[in-house]
């Protein structure tokens, strides 16, 4: 792979897997008035090695959104063993983000043109209620969810298409709208319905809208005969809600 | 079973499964001072039922322990049909205590004595850092687990053995000290370590007793070869931590 952004000259480049809670967070990318990730790590970065460095993410999540595998990259002097500086990162990080795993990365390794792709999960916990300890990490549906017709229309949607029709706002994609969808999985697991959705990367919102698209499925609202036709439409339809935030994990960037 | 505590008059038995955060509860039963499940649950059926309820558990837990499968019963008028009251109790419930289910019971169900067994599952994080959104619900050890050692240890330890060992306070219980392990398992899933406990009942912090002497042995600082003399020794030893309670769900209970 070509090196699109060595680091300068003296820096090392640093490659990371990072979780948090998002319920707290502004989204991940830094923005005026907000609380974000990218501003924490970048702060933590800061205190331990008292240089300046900026994050670099495999793709921004959005406010409210969690992540148990993003990546990140950046480059400082090598001045720590990855294992040191894993565990001073984590001492001086909040509780709501901290560093999983770290290594030196190749210089031309880069969080977000290195990626070939992403998995998200999806967790609607379908019962009564949602067991406390889970209850900013689901989105709630008390009532019965037809996992067969969620599959057919899973299966529809899976491969390559144009998701507009499955975007919040596709006309801002500089790379089009079209998209491999690898995999559209749904499973039932104790009291909850998992959708894991893998693909070489997602428009915005796409992934909520998927499972937003699901959920209707499920209840019956929608069918799945009807995907072919909104494919086609490759424009937003009110019939497309978007998911909670807090039921979407970014669960793995694949490299 | 024997009617051991029947309804009073004109009134019929609900069962219930309730799930809890236990992170800001001083445990599950009603003393002064402390904010507890049962506090909740009898001010929830108060202010649906306008009746003075007493919520039986099936057992108590400890500060800090968490559950999904506690099971209660109560004695009310039978004025809501079960799916009603479910929903109106959990419509006034905090966000930390929430019923599962709930169903009419018969007159002699009890949810303590009638009760044959519970389990409870306890979280270990074996990682860099917990995942955020983990982080009030597991322990957390760094470093590596030995897993063949725990595994040996638990086969030593599953059976009907005096527990007293496995106690904090082994002389208080009325029923002694003797238990019947029927199963203690550990296994690795992603990042964690998961203990699954089962017994016809357990001694107070016994599970947290099993799981600090599990991850003494999973760190190599006891041998598996120590169960039987420790069991034999019948009391509380400086050996066997009482893990935290942040680990432990009350997963299940039997009748």
């Amino acid at each position: 792979m070509a090196s699109v952004h060595p680091p300068k000259s003296g820096l090392v480049r640093f490659r990371a897997v990072v979780a948090y809670d998002g319920t707290a967070f502004g989204g991940f990318q830094v923005q005026p008035g907000e609380r974000t990730v990218q501003d924490e790590l970048e702060k933590a970065v800061h205190t331990i090695t008292r240089e300046p460095a900026r994050i670099h993410p495999s793709g921004r999540t959005d406010t409210g959104v969690h992540a148990v595998g993003q990546v990140i990259h950046f480059d400082i002097p090598p001045k720590l063993e990855p294992r040191r500086l894993l565990f001073a990162l984590n001492a001086v990080l909040p509780d709501d983000v901290k560093v999983q795993r770290l290594v030196r990365a190749r210089p031309d390794f880069h969080a977000r043109f290195s990626a070939t792709g992403k998995e998200y999960r999806y967790f609607i916990w379908n019962g009564a209620a949602v067991p406390p300890h889970l209850r900013l990490y689901r989105m709630h549906e008390s009532r019965p969810l037809d996992l067969a017709a969620m599959r057919a229309a899973a299966a529809s949607l899976r491969g390559r298409h144009d998701f507009a029709s499955f975007s919040a706002n596709p006309r801002r994609d500089v790379h089009g709208t079209e998209r491999d969808l690898s995999r559209l999985d749904v499973n039932r697991r104790a009291g909850e319905v998992v959708i894991r959705a893998a693909a070489d990367g997602f428009l915005y919102k796409m992934v909520r809208s998927l499972a937003g698209f699901l959920w209707q499925v499920g209840l019956g609202a929608e069918s799945p005969a009807a995907v072919p036709a909104l494919l086609a439409a490759a424009a937003r339809n009110q019939r497309v809600p978007t998911a909670p935030a807090r039921g979407l994990f970014l669960w793995k960037v694949h490299y």
